[in-house]
């Protein structure tokens, strides 16, 4: 038997139904038959912490929708899912669309209780990147928060190191200089890939650089990055490792939805592979942000993200 | 406490959680608490009898999401849903878009084993317009049978009793022409209003004025329909009847998202009022078809359709 | 035997085979069996004479399109084009992107050579509102140069009689300055219907009301405009009269798809009805322009002239 | 000479050049040729107050480009809003994206140094409802004070008297009830129109009627509303009167791009006469809120927007 | 003379006219002239084969019109394909919108009746994979029903060689299995290209490896691909080969407009090439299928469709 | 204090305010400061040189648009723009819609005036790409004259040296043509990069060969092409060079906002890495021309635009 039950295609084609993430039964349901949980994919509808385009609030139900076209057994990496790990939907966190803090703390305090601590990885799905800090603490301190806090593989257009913007210190330019600040992360085994473009001023790079993150910029990205990615992970060896995953780390040809898009990234093949190739790595929890449906097209950025997301929970299989 | 239990939205903005049809519970909880239910909303995503352009199959899946925006207090009518009905969402029914037939009886066979069959009634979200007639026949048995058929009020812009097309007879220009046959409907007491524009040739509108329909093409409408509707529901008194609600009815400025647009039909606001006039009729069923998400823009259709959802739903309260 | 013989939607369904104007045979294969033209329609892909936005060059092949899904029997009018017209498809006549003088030129000329003078009507479907000037230069030579002028109808949000813009005397706000100039048409037994929103300054509504145009802003429309125009039509009695429709005459909500879009219009039903009030007029030619296709939504705007075309046609009939 | 300088249309066509509203002059350009301002136009890039989708931050932008097309003689009014007013652009209020209540503070303070205060009135495009609080208060302020409050005509689909939401009591739900507490208008004095559709209870629409408000829902709009607006108001008299213009009022066929779309509203036609019989009210400020660029199609949000903002400003003329 | 006669642009600019195929004439008016025609296009636009979106019935009528703008000279393979090929546009062929079967019988009796067997070679715009069966099957019998079955160059991201789907064996998941069982094809001499993503188990996979086919994931083509393909078309060495191409092999990005898209494919650029390191091979006949314009953004998708047509009519060129 | 000064995003976030391209200051400001002008970016809003679809009139408005999210520190070339550079907004240049050769007059005449010679260089945002001989005309008078021409980096899909269509000479196909038989440019220090697609001869490349241009057709940039032009940017040593982006040298599903796309060309990441290349060059003008904001989707063409202005002008810094 499966380890997930998905719902048989005989009665249910994947344009029918009640949408799941992935079409995984929710967390009750498999609380209720007393199984254990793998992963709890679970959607922060909240774009509080943005600077320029809203409307990731509406990201989670965009996800879920697009991924019912996702089937269980994943071509490249050779793994069917379902048959490998138990993975529930928990439905989505609370959120206060008027206060950054308080949807940060609403989002611990909710992942924080889902399934059971050492046996249940989150995965969550955004909403825009200051969540991220929200299942960052929350994946850091169900493992015990352990001292030197845990290694983060980073995909993004941005560095999202800001201290601050309009007064604001926990929007979403500013997630993992939070996390730098209270430990939840290591800077020096953490990677960014596929910054670019511009900003107002190099400071949050230099932030990121002084603390001893590895920085790998798009244009970097292309002369020997899946080298360097490839050697930073060997360095990990079997650490305790996240993923956070901005959609507009890919170029907006693929992933048009989203709030600050930056030409010239990633093609969606070129970041499918990256995340493919971290096979082995120590994976404790993910999120995928910043998926802006009103922006998207023929929902192909939902489409990618809902991908990403099989490969992602594909790696721990 | 009120009849139906929608979420907090102290917790769960309307942006946030996993969709049901206006936020109601799932019929499997419900009747967990063994609660009745007054309606059992289900999907019928299936567009296996278009004639021409498909994609209604999403349409359950496109009027779920819009209706999260529906709220449950009715401006126009003055009543509050979830306090005065039970309502729950029954999931989508079984389909095969191999087979209008098979979809047909799957749909039919899905639909009587909903909630209790005198208590509940049934509200169909298409899919095409074939699926109306699984609908009124489940609504016909549950109700004994009725000698006579059902009255129906048919809002569409197309009389949809052509006998059959590229040799199928259950397809979406055919339901009612099958339900006469097979005296689900009374032909007497159906009104057919908003039909409008070009056909192939007169036959089917001769069939149905031929069995005794009432039709109000939308020229007559729009001089004296309301009128016309009204001494048609005062003669019904309390005859068990059936809403049918094609969205085409609506000019594709208001519901581009459909599948055989008709240029010159009602604004939403005329066709909303023709429905809120309807209070005092005795409901036994409903359906509303034709939804094509593809073809929608800004979600206007979806969001009418969950607006007349919750209209319909409000005639009975 | 039908006047127009119509390919069978047995073998060819309305999503199918290379476009026709509503699937009407061409004008060499009719020709070349010997059968006489009621009426040619063609269509004129320029927008040379735009002042505003461009690409109604692309209206023809749009209309073309939409048009497959109208059929021949009318059910409002009551009429069966197909019985009752011989029509068929003349292609696009050539056009000068470059120059509007000389795709003025071009058009009549090749209107000119189209059936048999008297016999064959033009319907010219645009394009801006420019060519209106050559498909009426080619309708009054081919009815015989009558030395008044033919009457004319005209659905519009603009008068259209502006005298030049940047230097071009021929674009498409001065088609009707110039038609009277050359005595095409008789300003004496102009309608203008649906003028509306801003303009630079009042010099072209005074110019059409100098030369006796009766002009029926859209705010009077809605306080008495059907009776203003039936009365404007039984004074014509017989008169040869021409109709010529801009899609903006209609508000911006059914028609997008335009190139000078003015809020505040007729609706489809609105317009529809005007039109169909029309019977009984001696009609010798038509217009319908001002189609953009890449500012269409879900094609309602092609839509909308698809209808159009027909319900002219069956004015006619 | 014209008391606005627009730019010449033979050098700059209306899609070209540098967008200000209307193509007005920049206040600091007409402040430097020491000539009165009888209307400053601003806009108000906010949606720190929204409750459900996000986006009107980008409106004022929108209706700059959008209004590039509006001309300055309004046909319906017959006045020509360049030589008989005054109008300049001052450019976008500041806001704080993370902050209603410095946003409401800022756009106040704004607002208050615009033009001079008995000459000069405010016209502020939103941005989300809650905007409209700022702009009562500088009007409210420029007038004196005066102890009644300001008489107010509110079109819109909702009542906007909500206590608060998520703890936040200056959100769009809340301007009029914040407004009515801080003496700023007189709900006496107050007549909202269009209100329908649905809400979680009729508390809003209660608090309204008990200050006295009176209520126009859409429904009764349709049966007599223009003559209750006209007996509205005759009675205001000269009373200093404020308009403010949710384009949710107006049904989403028409104005698709705003942020909580309620089925069935007026059509852009029948707003725009309301509006315009508005001729001889003694109007001192207004503001046109809610247009959300990202759900827009074809700009005809913004293009309704632009003409009513046109419409206004005549009103005064 | 040319080979194939095109319109003078000179007359008929390329937004103008009638369509055709790659303005192409009809094989009628080639036919009446006695001229051989080299290729045969034709269109079928059928979706009753699809699993998952349909719409991909409109695909010819999108194809023939984004075909308009390919000119006949390919700069890339340096060849004038109207100097070089009699080509011609068959219309489309007949369906059965209800049934899979009698489709693809029609079909298969349609091309049959094209030109003549050994000259004319078969190119089908489809619709959905379903179709390509149809064409093997009457190319194949075209060339004298050879033993071994036809090779076949084969571009997707599915490999479509599913038993059945919901008890349909004619489905578009398995064309290739009916083309293997019935000898049509050499699966020993398949070439399956661009394979990825998910599925519900790798049983189709297995059925292809069993047979032989060669399968290059889009994984591996990024390694080294196109020396595989190089490897297997000399292998072929002049043996009569057919292309299938799903546009969906092409990533979602350059092909939004799909039903079954899958994030990481082919760029366009990778694709083409690709397709133009063919020459050489001796090409017998081929399909493009898929293309579902509903889903389309700025035609892009029917764009990279139309040279696609080019370019494989430039191999055997 | 920085050359140039921006707004605050303070007061102003990116999506507040009146737009200039990159929020720099109007040139008129910066002159009444008496500063200095490095860059000059002006508008042309015209398409009257197009051959197959129009819009491109609105790409100035869309790029200065897309422009307000592009910050002055370029990542890639480490370098900030606004320390570095005077850079002012020119406006948009005179212009006539109806005739090309006007219209290049008059752009090249405002052109000639601005800022001052030597100083300021001139970067100007179509507009189609006829508009690039008006901008080479007065960068070349603006230095000197110089006898040889100036050395061009060409991007596009398309050669452009067609000598006429429709009897135009001046239209987008032709401008190296007349800036070769003008002696603006030097044929033999040109370089054309990314051509590719389809033409109705091979004339207008044998055109640009004859006379010396370097032809990097977009199949040969896969070969080798960032090494070739390399070698080209070496030979050119520190000879006055202009830049000319066609935005169709990029493939459609980056750039699908333009009116002459063809499929396969560059990756935005691609095209932004040739144009880094280019540090070194003595860069004396530039242009961006053929963005079409009609066909663009989520204003990603417009947004790749609005970066490469950036890369383009810090190539110079």
């Amino acid at each position: 038997m499966s380890k997930t039950v998905l719902p048989s295609g005989r009665v249910q084609p994947r344009f029918a139904g009640i949408c799941t993430f992935l079409r995984v039964p929710q967390v009750e349901d498999v609380a209720s038959e007393n199984r254990p949980i793998d992963w709890a994919i679970y959607g922060v509808p909240s774009d509080a912490g943005v600077t320029f385009r809203p409307g990731a609030r509406f990201g989670p139900r965009a996800v879920r929708e697009a991924s019912q076209y996702i089937k269980p057994y994943l071509i490249e990496q050779g793994v069917h899912l379902a048959e490998r790990l138990s993975i529930a939907d928990a439905g989505d966190a609370p959120v206060n669309p008027y206060s950054c803090r308080q949807t940060l703390d609403g989002v611990a305090a909710f992942a924080s209780k889902l399934g059971e601590a050492r046996q249940t990885r989150l995965l969550a799905i955004g909403g825009d990147h200051s969540i991220a800090y929200a299942n960052l603490k929350a994946t850091w301190e169900r493992r015990g928060k352990p001292a030197g806090g845990l290694a983060v593989i980073h995909f993004d257009a941005h560095m999202d190191t800001v201290d601050e913007v309009w007064g604001e210190k926990w929007g979403h330019a500013s997630p993992f200089r939070r996390a730098i600040e209270d430990g939840l992360i290591d800077p020096k085994s953490m990677i960014s890939i596929g910054i670019r473009g511009t900003l107002n001023d190099p400071a949050d790079l230099n932030y990121a650089r002084q603390h001893g993150v590895t920085l790998v910029k798009f244009d970097e990205w292309r002369k020997g990055g899946p080298q360097a990615l490839a050697a930073f992970v060997s360095r990990l060896a079997k650490r305790e490792t996240y993923i956070t995953f901005d959609v507009d780390a890919v170029d907006p040809a693929f992933c048009p939805g989203t709030g600050t898009p930056v030409a010239g990234g990633f093609t969606s093949a070129e970041a499918l592979e990256a995340v493919r190739s971290l096979r082995g790595i120590n994976l404790v929890g993910a999120d995928i942000v910043e998926v802006l449906p009103d922006r998207d097209v023929s929902e192909i950025t939902a489409t990618f993200a809902a991908q990403l997301m099989a490969e992602i929970l594909g790696l721990s299989a």
